[in-house]
């Protein structure tokens, strides 16, 4: 992305209503950090939104509960950063994640007391509430996490620049942890329709407005429906959406808008075993940034795959076996899957040293504690250490 | 849509997961209901999303937090109701939802106990908190409230046949109260992408999978950007997603899948003034059901409509003035507009009797208590004579 789209994106939208304030928030913020020396981390959570009308009814979204994002959040202040959280609206937040979105509705953690009829936490609940606020209160008392909010992807653009430049100051204790699920595909806004698309056709005498004209370029376009079976008056139609690909801003922030000597670290996340490694190496080829963490969809919350310019190139972390916790959605029986793929590919002679490190055996063993360790708590030390050897590697030359 | 549009369709997708678990559930549900001789309303509630990957990475959603569909429920359930309640996996639910999705995290209403060191609700939303909880309460202790979720638009479909079906020994008492923002259109199983869409291109070398062919129908289909101004390597592509018109199962509803006697009450969201009136009457007329409740995006806290079949046809409900919440997405000044706008249009030499009936002074004018009055408390109890009027003219046929 050149500077000229840059400005011709971000010329072409009205700044989010919330930027001013998000911007004083993060100003004072960084202020705070600077005079800790703190380590600063952004990090971003949650799918962006396309909109497909102005006045919005439909909206394409990118999976994600903002699970990985919220989890690695209480990671990195565990590990002494300050973050700044920004997050898809409604999206798991770090310490209330544990009581929102689960199966159980917040009013089944509380019990009325018979005797003063007092709201308490049930007994069950009291112990591991009790660890959570506390971790919690800590983090908002000592102005250790800044909030903030996003919904579409242009506003998700916005607070990107926005915030990246106001923690300039911060230099290499600058660390962007790009968690959110961003849309590669967008609606450019003089494409898009004021109101919500049919699904059949109005009368012309209908409305104030002129009906859409057959060769009219917006969203997309309604097509009848041949052969349709229903009444002819009440025809549906089909639609078709065009959608522009997103101007990459990875390369700005690379290249502009981050902090000189500020560690990047972004994620690919995958769905096909035989492109993950593929796409994690050419994102890093063609954004110079430090870090690609790939996962796939159906082991992410078990296995990662660091992906950097230095050796070893790729390193596989994963919880292993014994810690797994169970997850509906993910199969456990494609750990290893897309590693082993990938020897096959590039070795095709060589079998794979299996014996050596059975997958899923080699790291984490001792970690305390019976159910299941969250991959975050594995992920994000590491990550520590390399943005440690960065800002040394600096600090010397 | 026929008999066999509908096979076609469900013959095409395996049932949700969840579905056989949800039939005992409704089937012990109704059971009760039956014993009790309670009337027993469904209210569907949230969005459907419209998956583009069969492994889902992307999906076209529909605005809604579930707010009209949660409030509802609490009102049927205020007047005497019992609830079925399907809506979209973690939106709004009765009750609760006056604690999640606000703006505040859940952790804030609570405090550790400097003494104790339990955790409990802070004083200042104890009472607020008790009513709610009691509420609560009192329906789960009852079985007068059942919670099933949905996510994608077939789900949805899935669900709505099968409680329907359920439903039938209810007759008369039953009521559909139709809430939930449905996909009007959804890509058939058999144009799905397996795997997550790409959005540059990948090189034939890679990957196990065969490319996909230009002349291929899947999803859409990506397009090569003339003149991208970035380096032709990573070339970015556009997407173009074409989408087939979801069949209209309200036809279905009304003439099979439905009780016999039963009333359907469903919404019409519009956010164009001129349109709304227009679409619920054609609403009514194409599923020959018996209330269409419209409402623009705009002012849908404040106003809507019931189109009835019957006289006076159209009849507006309104919080009063003094009773409005704020609401940061609503345009406050556009209530009444819709209404004007048909009126001019139908009666163009008759001005509107301003006087007569000022806008928003109609009705609730006596309700207590200051602050925001919700609309649902409004809208429910005049539904609720439609559905005693119902049952009564049929009883006595």
């Amino acid at each position: 992305m050149s500077t000229e789209t840059e400005s011709n994106y971000f010329n072409s939208y009205p700044p989010p209503k919330a930027l001013q304030r998000h911007e004083a928030l993060t100003r004072a913020f960084v202020q705070l950090q600077l005079e800790q020396n703190r380590r600063v981390v952004l990090v971003t959570s949650g799918g962006t939104t396309v909109p497909l009308e102005n006045q919005t009814v439909r909206f394409i979204d990118n999976f994600s509960a903002g699970t990985r994002g919220a989890s690695s959040a209480e990671q990195f202040l565990e590990n002494g950063y300050a973050v700044i959280f920004l997050h898809r609206q409604f999206s798991l937040l770090p310490y209330s994640r544990h009581y929102s979105h689960s199966t159980n509705c917040f009013l089944d953690f509380m019990d009325e007391d018979p005797v003063t009829s007092s709201i308490v936490v049930r007994k069950e609940y009291q112990s591991s509430m009790r660890d959570v606020l506390r971790k919690y209160r800590y983090a908002k008392q000592n102005n250790l996490l800044l909030v903030l909010p996003f919904t579409t992807v242009t506003e998700y653009m916005f607070e990107l620049r926005s915030l990246a430049h106001l923690m300039k100051p911060l230099g290499a204790n600058a660390l962007f942890y790009l968690a959110a699920a961003v849309s590669d595909f967008f609606i450019p806004r003089d494409r898009m329709a004021e109101h919500k698309i049919q699904s059949s056709e109005i009368p012309a005498h209908i409305g104030q407005h002129q009906p859409i004209q057959d060769d009219e370029v917006y969203t997309g376009y309604n097509e009848d429906q041949p052969g349709d079976v229903e009444k002819t008056e009440y025809k549906s139609k089909k639609l078709v959406i065009d959608l522009d690909p997103v101007p990459k801003f990875l390369h700005r922030l690379v290249d502009g808008w981050a902090p000189e000597g500020s560690m990047i670290v972004s994620f690919k996340l995958e769905t096909d075993p035989t492109l993950l490694v593929y796409k994690a190496r050419t994102s890093l080829q063609r954004y110079a940034h430090h870090l690609v963490i790939g996962n796939l969809l159906s082991t992410r919350k078990w296995e990662v795959v660091f992906v950097t310019p230095e050796e070893p190139h790729e390193r596989w972390i994963r919880v292993p076996k014994s810690k797994r916790s169970k997850s509906i959605s993910g199969s456990e029986n494609q750990i290893g899957l897309a590693e082993k793929i990938l020897h096959d590919q590039e070795h095709p002679d060589q079998p794979e040293e299996q014996q050596k490190e059975e997958k899923g055996e080699s790291r984490g063993e001792n970690e305390e504690g019976g159910g299941g360790v969250e991959i975050e708590s594995l992920i994000i030390p590491e990550l520590v250490k390399l943005h440690s050897k960065r800002i040394a590697s600096r600090s010397t030359t």
